[in-house]
């Protein structure tokens, strides 16, 4: 806006210089009458000085008053806006700080084996801070009050985006692996994830290097154990982890995607690992497979492959994962699953792509703006094989339906129905439960 | 602040003209010379044609000038207020946002039997973050960091008022019952609640409807169980509230209050109840009744009876609550308890009433402004029945008496002196404890 | 910047008078023509009168324009930067409000005995809120995301400084002991303070009166127990400290600090006490000298010594701490260590020095600006001694090598290597353990 005031100030100085001009014409008429004989020469020399030290006058007041309203109408040097959190930012953009936070408020009601108890809970209740410091370092903090202690410690880190396209970042945040993780649980299409985050690479303690582009995203880290993890006398485990992905189409409304992941996984000392999954429902922390803790394991590595796409309304993503466990004794161990999942929004809106994952959406029309929000319906299905060797976890396979309001960008209401079709063995072996569960969100 | 723009130009639009009215004498004495015969037909054609060109230069000049103002003037988006906590809004409210908090520190000594240890605590160290958006929409979360883990979370809801005088929440809040529960812990008259709290509904996760008149409030909920509840294989408990408030006299300075509010909870898996409740002092942590947990117990119900006035620097307010517990097996079982208090402002201060509970001193001088900031003092009786049946948890009844300095409306320091006239029954049978205790407050 | 009213005002006020000035020269003539005969006295009196008229009305115009121009250059009322947190303070500084955090993250390898787990933590996650109300109130609530509970609150406190150069503060807060533990751990050297921590005073729920001046400090408090601690029917400890210091040279670059703590705390119920280190490394968790818990401990009390130096880019301080613990039965023991460290800035900027501590560092050049940041070399050799009569906690002394790297003065990248040189007695006797560790810091 700085260009307000030089147009400004010119502006004022034309103004200003007015009665010099409106007195142009006087000095023509008193020329005219002292060339007509009117005016005495005497008269016509104070007349003139008169009007040159008004002139001069007028100039130097002319300077004060551009001067002074120069400075009044300076632009602030920060800009507020609370629409998405509360984002204050320097007009040249080198600093900012966001505050934003979310609330999942859910309840569900289960039918069938095994015993799961109807109930609420609040799934999510996060606060964090963030932002950009001197252009090229941003950083974060971000704490989920529903977990205990260090546990809720979500990304916190520290970034550098100096170098051109790439971002290396310092501190605790998710691994690069699997779309559905890397979409924040305020945008996936259901409640909860596909079973198959059971194979979640979830946030560790590292570093990590990434680049951006339109049609492709590349991302590689280090990473140690959890926030949480305390070695003590052993050491904490440790792992590595890349993911890239690749969109030839990737226009508003007009996406394809393709993505695969690896991540591996030393156990550290704890020497174990275990997988379990619930109905895709989180309310009754009941898990319907599980392998329970297997011991002896020395590692374990993930490859997952990702499919989507964005066509207007319609959308669909897919992802496959396996995870092979090695033991020190006895066979190595392959778990996988699976999901394959459509969307379509009523009201014409279209899911959000960038950066090898989806965003949030942005309704035609607000509910409170005279509009209806958008409205999406979904419906997915998705399995997991917890069973190799002696293990039998159990394999587990569901259809899930979804429908969802977004009042607006900020706002957001779900209900889903999960159709657990068949549990294969573990401890559930042959139970088909059902849930059926709601959530009132907002976030930004 | 609209306003200014208009009358702003307005004014410059006339401050411009200035020159063409300040020349109009000069279009009179040329028209006069003219007609003196003073100056010639040509001679007059050139001044008109000059004087006319400057008037129309003048006029674009004051166009640019005014445009470049009504700019610079326009008032910001957003304005920042921090006397009450950081508030932000936009001037057209759509959109609003507040971070507040309050911390308490207090320390206690005690006296008498039981054994109550000396120390002190933060009673409470509470942030939130609440707001407004698009118009309709509320939201706000709330964390005790005394707390831990989930237990933590206080407010965390969605609320929309589009509807006319309605407000519908979603999320976790308190039940509607009880006027000292509804009360903000900054406002209540005494460090700690009557001994009837042992009787609080609470808050849990819910939806609820309220509409708020100045003469009369009505709010009902459906509620789940506690944030913490986890219910695993068995079903949570869940309730039902609803409180009712009539001020038939509802001025400044000048209230009275009637309340009623029922209140029913399902105990769920845990099939049990306990009621026990502290000598009006939480620093030792140490129950003077306590009915220990209740098993076989189906459910519950609470009555609660309200009373209060404010009548200038005089204020008071009474409450009685009954609660009966359903055992699957043995008598049911009846407890109740009632208080009456009163309170005076030394300097002339009133309480606040709004919404059917009370709110914020605001003192007639502050501290650091030149004044004294506002003194009250509080007298309270407070008794409850944990007898009935076989359950022998204890009667008591204790004189509470209570100053209170309010530097300013977000500052308070309190000292309490309870007076526990007596025990009867229960483990501490006879014992007659007293204790002193101070606290400084900020909150907003 | 209200100067800028008046003087814009006197400024417009001269500049609209304009008109008035730019037609004296008319006046002049039209008073001419008529003596000269030119102008008829009627016509006179006519021309007259209009140029009054024109005059008034400019006058009037002029009042108009200068007071909607004295609104439309009004400053706002409150002040927002963020390169340094969230800073917002109204223009009389009457209040203000800070919203500012910190994140360490933090990773170890470890080599020799005893065994110490390789891994990463964070080490701190911080939030705080901080300001003053009412010009003479000041409040904060700071809470570490990485502990649990109540455990996580660390600054929680009401200040007044309305006397003259005095501060008072109730609530919870570090006691006024040992510069190592004055200064934030956003600033001290080293990634762990010296082995002498065990000894730390820590933080404690209470009063204190303290007065800051150039050259001295004095503080002392009356303190309670910690927030965590929880008395039940046994009474908390309590304690009271004083420390004071004095820096006969205080200037810019040059620095003479001296200083001297007492520290006494009676240990309540627990009538315990436990003093135990690490190896100036915080990841593994695991202690090289622990006295265990030392039964029959009435009280303790705590002697410190301060010496510190800023010459230019050079630093060093010194202090040495004696703790003297009285039991009820067998004698009284006495545990004490020391450390001195002196640092070196390549890049030749000085440790800020104020109110007896250090403060943080403002590199020349700032990464992001063109610069290379701040770059500090470290070493400190300090020792602990944890052996009295029949307790044998171990003695133990270490050499640090630290390097610091501030990219901006909220920035900042560690890396130590610690090299234990011996461990004498207890249960780690004999052992030479070392440690590499790193870390990445935002704070502000």
């Amino acid at each position: 806006m700085k260009w307000k005031n030089t147009v400004l100030s010119a502006g004022m100085a034309l103004a200003i210089t007015n009665p010099a001009y409106a007195g142009s014409e006087i000095e023509t008429l008193i020329t005219m009458l002292h060339e007509n004989g009117m005016v005495s020469e005497a008269q016509y020399g104070r007349l003139m000085a008169e009007l040159e030290q008004n002139k001069t006058q007028a100039a130097e007041e002319k300077a004060i008053v551009e001067q002074k309203l120069a400075e009044a109408t300076k632009p602030s040097d920060v800009e507020v806006t609370i629409d998405k959190g509360i984002n204050i930012k320097t007009r040249d953009e080198k600093f900012t700080s966001k505050i934003g936070g979310r609330v999942q408020a859910d309840a569900a009601a289960y039918g069938g084996e095994p015993d799961m108890g109807d109930g609420t809970e609040i799934r999510r209740a996060r606060l964090y801070i963030q932002g950009t410091m001197y252009h090229d370092w941003g950083y974060k903090l971000q704490y989920d009050f529903v977990d205990t202690g260090s546990a809720g410690i979500k990304d916190a880190y520290l970034s550098y985006t100096g170098f051109d396209n790439l971002e290396l970042k310092a501190g605790n945040f998710k691994d690069p692996f699997s779309l559905q993780e890397q979409t924040s649980s305020k945008f996936i299409s259901f409640m909860e994830r596909g079973l198959p985050s059971a194979f979640a690479a979830g946030r560790h303690i590292g570093v990590m290097a990434s680049t951006r582009h339109q049609h492709w995203t590349l991302a590689g880290g280090l990473f140690g154990d959890t926030v949480s993890a305390k070695g003590g006398a052993e050491d904490e485990g440790w792992g590595a982890g890349t993911r890239a992905t690749w969109a030839p189409v990737n226009n508003q409304a007009d996406v394809i995607h393709l993505g695969l992941g690896l991540n591996y996984r030393e156990t550290g000392g704890t020497n174990a690992a275990r997988f379990k999954q619930q109905a895709e429902s989180h309310i009754s922390g009941i898990n319907i497979v599980d392998t329970a803790t297997i011991a002896a394991v020395n590692d374990f590595y993930k490859v997952g492959a990702e499919i989507a796409t964005v066509q207007g309304p319609f959308s669909a993503q897919a992802e496959y994962i396996t995870t092979s466990v090695n033991r020190d004794s006895g066979n190595d161990l392959d778990f996988d699953g699976w999901y394959a999942q459509a969307g379509y929004f009523l009201t014409g809106e279209s899911r959000q792509y960038k950066n090898g994952k989806f965003g949030g959406i942005t309704p035609k029309g607000n509910v409170g703006d005279g509009g209806i929000g958008a409205w999406e319906l979904a419906l997915r299905y998705s399995t997991i094989d917890l069973n190799d060797a002696e293990i039998e976890g159990g394999e587990a396979d569901s259809v899930t339906l979804g429908v969802n309001w977004y009042p607006a960008p900020t706002l957001r209401f779900s209900a889903n129905y999960v159709d657990v079709l068949d549990v294969d063995g573990g401890t559930n072996d042959g139970d088909e439960p059902s849930v059926f569960q709601v959530r009132s969100q907002w976030a930004f």
